[in-house]
């Protein structure tokens, strides 16, 4: 039960990616750094959330190419689950973090484990597991990297159900017979394909009309359709009126819904949004809100805490939910942190080292399902609402000679959007199976603003389902040829 | 026997993809154009290259896969290779070429079936095999979109051999039980990996060091690896001195090597480059030689043959020998046809729309062997040898996490070039399991000029193997680290 203190420029909360990369860059920039963690280092998207359900993923995915391309001979009928569980184990490096600390150890940055929290201006005070306290003082900076937990609806007694949540539905290693999924996002997608594909009866309960509502309609109609289409009963505009957990045996979990309707399954998986992992970390102690996301500037200052010195980058401060989003944010605010510490002046404008300029233009996604979706920009309805006027080009993937090579009867579609105002991509969305790597080259089109007309000299390679691009081309030239009745060069 | 005649604006000789862009292209400027075709329309790459070496391909590829992800349960020992044919005889549209005829009747252009032959200035006489002769006039211009043959070395008695070439590789219904295949270039590791997985017994006889010789080496070398690890018989710095074809039975090809080694086989692959077809199409009446490749300048005119009518663009002009960069000298072609037609300037600066940027800086590859290959833009050696002064900046694949989630045991490499004096992408190549849809976005990269600067904004969706992006400018950050001693933003 010690107490110890120590000095750093930079404190930061929560060694997950964020944090991890954004220690990485402030003590590039010269500044010392320790970084505070309560759990494994690592984080969410290590142990809980991409990689251990990509692991289970990816066998699904492999198994459904290898039933759309002739010449396997027989496929067993049902996956192994017990080989993909290994496999899953081993990509979530069995829950230990010593890679990480490995990695901590090869940069100068230093590690104290336990829960930290703020305890007045540039103060952090770190409580280990074992009662031991450290008290943490900050010269320039504490940055808040500490993501999110899942968020659970108030239904009453909803412990007692003891409900899954993206860390059960990453982790289990027995397959439920019958699984009820509460979500239409994408963790709802993604463990609804995986654990069908492992063989559990799944239902989904969906409380909006869609699945993937943040996405182009299309994208959640074909993924519904091949969940269906795989078993999957998906109830749309349905929500969860109360749930219980009943003893058994079997115990069972027995959830009634908004129609009236009662279901009986083995388990029952919350994925229904994320909630700011900022409801104890001392935020009282200077002047913020605790359990509220973290609002912060262009430069990753939270705005409601006075003299600039805390800062909040990835998941919490709700800009953009996603490891990779969080790892460019990290990288910039520990620039920007480093050249506000060295008395250097920010290169802020649009694009500039201290900007995260493609957090509102060119932020990713892909979606792990079969089909796979992978977008990065706005909608065509996001747009819309943000007043940018847009040409939308679709294209059906399936009339793409690399996606008739890749996969019998590949289903898919394309979306581009373009500026009708700058004549450059905006954004775009790609639906079908292999689609996942497609994703970078319209996020180097829309980061690097090259014209359209300039695009016609970037040539996919023949055949690749990246020939969709001079697919969406033509497409988007017959209409204007159609709207014009000119002759067009391209 | 009859004998017809008719005059167009622009006459096309050759069908492949080629010849129906441009000439799409010509008539959608406007000009009447006819195109005259000996073979089935649709050309080398519908019925003897892409597509059918595609289809052969994609199932020992997604195979491969299927072997490197758990969970799977059993998976057939041995390919069954009739399932496999009758797949790639419908991606061969059977060798019928009834889609790319009825692609015709939907555009305004007309199509005289035969072999072309120029006779003079602007004149074009086909003769059918039937025997009737039509006389085509062109009031603007002929292209010569005829494309290649495979070339066959000057070997005493081959033709009584009968060997495969790249016709018989990739329409073949028997799997030879011993395959002898000469080159090591991309038709001869991409039909060596299709036929060892089918069952053959492959002996790949090559010439020079190394295999992919015009690719990065470590390319060829992670090729050859895995074509050895396979089972086939990889022997470099081997000629072949002789060969005959034995009566039997059972028959068999025996070749006599450099090295005074013999090999029986049952079938011997000449994958050994390519010749245009321009031997016998009259290009004597015109004042140039038949037989010759031909040179064209940045406007695609035949630079022999003067007053600018004549064109030639695609494998035949030897700028860039594959379907997509012929398809897009095409469209360039077509659209400088149409605008000098129509009294138009050339928009030819730099990627303007009638110049041809991307074949001199950004030709796309891919080499669809286990692991594939995509490349874009020179080699380091090319970049040297062309005087551009580049930074190499390499990764292995097999740290980046999506690769890992992609495959067990994943075995991968990712170069990129960095124009020191632009600070721009001048070309990548990538090594691996599921890298060929990787390729475009460094086509994009190249294309755009994006500044390395702002190549840090666009993010790669965790976890893809995509992110070798980021790891390749944390490389190179972290090498100009070391060389300045500096902070970098970056």
């Amino acid at each position: 039960m010690s107490e110890t203190s120590g000095t750093y420029d930079v404190v930061v909360l929560g060694a997950g990616p964020c944090g991890e990369n954004l220690a990485e860059r402030t003590s590039d920039a010269g500044l010392s750094t320790v970084i505070v963690e309560s759990e494994l280092l690592g984080g969410e998207c290590s142990f809980w959330a991409c990689e251990p359900s990509k692991a289970l993923l990816r066998p699904v995915l492999a198994r459904a190419d290898a039933h759309r391309v002739p010449g396997f001979g027989a496929i067993a009928e049902a996956m192994d689950p017990a080989a993909v569980f290994a496999h899953r184990d081993k990509l979530a490096a069995y829950w230990h973090d010593d890679d990480q600390v490995a990695w901590l150890g090869s940069v100068p940055v230093d590690l104290v484990r336990g829960h930290g929290r703020l305890d007045g201006p540039r103060q952090v005070t770190v409580r280990s597991s074992g009662g031991d306290t450290v008290r943490l003082s900050a010269r320039y900076a504490v940055a808040v990297c500490t993501g999110t937990d899942s968020a659970l609806p108030a239904l009453p007694g909803l412990a007692r159900v003891r409900p899954w949540t993206n860390r059960d539905a990453t982790s289990s290693d027995t397959v439920p017979g019958r699984l009820a999924v509460v979500g239409g996002g994408v963790v709802a997608t993604e463990m609804a394909t995986a654990w069908r594909a492992l063989g559990s009866e799944v239902t989904m309960l969906v409380r909006g009309e869609g699945l993937l509502p943040r996405m182009e309609p299309f994208a959640g109609e074909m993924v519904a359709d091949a969940l269906r289409a795989s078993g999957v009963d998906v109830r749309l505009s349905t929500s969860v009126a109360s749930v219980t957990r009943e003893g058994g045996p079997p115990a069972q979990v027995r959830t009634t819904l908004s129609d009236g309707a009662e279901l009986a399954t083995d388990e029952i998986l919350f994925a229904t949004g994320r909630a700011p992992r900022t409801g104890d970390i001392g935020l009282d102690t200077v002047g913020a809100a605790p359990g509220d996301w973290l609002s912060v500037d262009e430069t990753f200052r939270v705005r409601s805490v006075p003299e600039g010195w805390l800062y909040a980058a990835g998941d919490v401060n709700h800009r953009a939910l996603m490891t990779h989003q969080s790892k460019y944010q990290a990288r910039i605010a520990g620039a920007i942190i480093g050249a506000r510490a060295n008395g250097r002046p920010l290169d802020d404008g649009p694009w500039g080292a201290h900007a995260p300029t493609a957090d509102s233009v060119a932020v990713p996604q892909v979606v792990v399902t079969d089909p796979e979706v992978a977008s990065v920009g706005p909608t065509a309805r996001e747009a819309e609402r943000l007043g940018r006027r847009v040409d939308v080009v679709d294209y059906d993937l399936g009339r793409v000679a690399g996606a008739v090579q890749y996969a019998d009867g590949y289903r898919g579609r394309a979306r581009l959007l373009i500026d009708q105002d700058r004549g450059t991509v905006a954004g775009a969305t790609f639906v079908g199976p292999g689609v996942a790597e497609l994703l970078y080259s319209a996020t180097v089109a829309v980061t690097s603003e090259i014209p359209v007309e300039r695009l016609w000299h970037a040539v996919p390679a023949f055949p690749t389902i990246s020939e969709v691009w001079l697919r969406l081309l033509e497409t988007r030239r017959d209409s204007a040829a159609t709207v014009r009745g000119a002759e067009a060069d391209f």
